[in-house]
């Protein structure tokens, strides 16, 4: 009788299929091997979340299908506990002598990735310091980008990484529903935001601590917050954090998200401090339409451009194009936006397993931003709202 | 008579003096002009700090010293407001029709920046689902890659750019004296985390908030915390958070910062929770030599390498390499790692205006792991300790 210990995490064997469709990319179209940098992607193929840094760390695979990853010293017994690679290869240090890349081209040449190979970029990019030469340059020839093939490959969720955004959902909702419970005049958005993902963040760990890791380099657990989109500020829909008190009147707009072994969904909401008045109302209303439209809009078959182009339509019938800011959402898995995007440009066909976050927004200066963001899964025949936060005025007004 | 509001800020001429310089740098490499992509350079020359996404945004400057900032339409009103630029130009979506590069290549071809040019990428890297053609593509030649002046630029801080790290630090110190305090048998990371982080950052805005930005994508406030470095899982020296219990004996590795107007400070502690055992007491004094002789060795004049080398030979001569892992530091600014790096593979000279970090380690995997970090500025005749937390064994042995 087999014994299994609970857990949330992507299985080994999903981690091996997702290689092995890499691979079967990498025969078709004849190249020897592939090497890849970014960390998102080093993540989805082998499970290993790290911070990146000026050392690079990069995931070899050739065309027999060796698994390789390659991390400088500090990295390397982290790496050996959690990815699911054949080997881990370390070099000392960045930049050291001699340069790591001179040790990753001779491990490429080890595993026969000479002539045609690909890549997801043409070297470790220049970040945080970090220069060295391109892989055009260490290995005599351009690799050929595989990134298309990639991001493929990952906007079609699988059960498993479903489930994962749905429990993120959940913990997001918590730490918005304390937002809102926390958020009154005079506070600080600082101060509420803090209380409500402090909270939030060790109810979930007392709920999944032992099967959880939040496998993120930005985030430890359940947040929420205004990042400074309160009041007349709440026009400016990617604002940075400032410590702004709330005062009666203010239209503010959220955001929460929990990331759970590296998934992330999104949950937006739009609130008004005190009685709305007739025009917040009136914008209010509008900004649900538009996203009812864009929810009408979507299901297997459609593409993202008609989704936009539906939403654009309300706008232009209702006259509210100057109050237009952006397309109506984007991809969201390992990374907060990721493609396809719900965008007149993106001819992508919608297909079950993406998800979406659903968020036309109408931002008008004198009177502040309004906008939800739902997180929306494409199912065989038709669409699953994954986040189920209250979505109304009602619901939304903050008593003063 | 002039009035002043004070502010903490990079002063506007600032700004200026740096786009300066890399306008001279762009007329005696006789290059057209500059398209930068990196959300910290573009930090950097024009003070504008924002959430980097798939929707590419770059800074433009041509050999008459021009600037132009190209953003998408959502961060128009955003950047007019903070970026010191001639002009802010936007693009209305991405991915759009007709796709943003097509728009900045005119936008270019306006400003005269034709034939030789210089870049930071061949392009807008591919990121968060982003894909677009090279500049390479777009404009019919290569770019010359000016990352390495620019990181040469930013490596000597301004006095201004030191008293925002200054700031950092004091910050910082308080959070990880709260982080101290909060620390106890039974209590998990997070919680103590949480609390200290929250305390500090309250406080911080309470003294300074009015003339404060974080100007950070990453974070909002002070931060206290120990990443999963706990114990023998301390023997990771880039783990990630986990949600730890304290027992009675573990080593335990901190780390504190607060970004101010986007600049960051660091400072890690190693503390013991009891009575240090002999073993614990011995690698901790190792520590403070290895750290020790890193500060004695640096001076304007001295290279990067010579501080590493030395730091190595206490290493080898104490028969403790089997517990290195890392070079001694890296410098630090806008960026929590950037060049120089304190590393035998950096011939760097040291110079007045360099800010590093001083964190030489030891990493046992049955006790865990040992470093301090400390900030460091390079002055006219020798270096100031810009972080000042004990780092003695008693001030750091926390009661059980």
């Amino acid at each position: 009788m087999l014994q299994r210990t609970a857990s949330l995490s992507i299985p080994k064997t999903e981690f091996k299929s997702r290689t092995q469709k890499l691979l079967e990319h990498i025969r078709a179209e004849r190249l020897s091997g592939v090497v890849l940098f970014d960390h998102y992607y080093i993540l989805y193929y082998t499970g290993f979340a790290f911070i990146p840094t000026e050392r690079p760390i990069a995931f070899v695979m050739n065309a027999s299908g060796e698994t390789a990853l390659f991390v400088p010293r500090l990295e390397r017994e982290h790496a050996q506990a959690n990815a699911c690679v054949d080997r881990v290869d370390d070099y000392l240090e960045y930049p050291c002598e001699p340069h790591p890349m001179q040790l990753l081209k001779k491990r490429l040449n080890e595993m026969g990735i000479v002539g045609a190979y690909g890549a997801d970029t043409d070297g470790y990019p220049w970040v945080l310091g970090y220069r060295g030469p391109t892989l055009t340059e260490l290995l005599g020839s351009a690799p050929r980008r595989v990134t298309a093939f990639i991001e493929d490959q990952m906007m079609i969720k699988s059960p498993c990484e479903i489930a994962l955004i749905k429990e993120s959902v959940k913990w997001a909702n918590l730490a918005h529903q304390l937002l809102q419970r926390y958020t009154r005049v005079g506070a600080t958005e600082t101060e509420v935001s803090q209380r409500a993902s402090a909270e939030a963040t060790l109810a979930m760990l007392g709920a999944i601590g032992p099967i959880y890791r939040a496998q993120s380099p930005f985030a430890h657990g359940a947040h929420a917050g205004y990042r400074g989109q309160i009041g007349r500020n709440a026009a400016i829909p990617h604002a940075l954090a400032a410590n702004i008190v709330f005062q009666p009147g203010d239209v503010l707009v959220t955001g929460a998200n929990a990331p759970v072994w590296g998934y992330n969904s999104e949950l937006e909401r739009t609130m008004i401090l005190g009685r709305p008045s007739d025009e917040q109302r009136e914008y209010f209303e509008h900004m649900l339409a538009l996203q009812e439209t864009a929810l009408r809009a979507m299901r297997p078959g459609v593409r993202c451009s008609d989704v936009d182009r539906a939403v654009r339509r309300y706008y232009e019938e209702h006259h509210l194009m100057s109050y237009w800011k952006h397309h109506v959402g984007h991809a969201i898995g390992l990374r907060y936006h990721e493609g396809p995007f719900l965008d007149i440009g993106d001819q992508t066909e919608l297909k079950p397993g993406m998800v979406f976050t659903v968020e036309p927004g109408l931002y008008l200066p004198h009177l502040g931003g309004f906008r939800h963001s739902d997180t929306v899964l494409i199912t065989e025949d038709g669409i699953e709202i994954l986040t189920y936060y209250p979505r109304d005025l009602e619901s939304l007004t903050l008593p003063v």
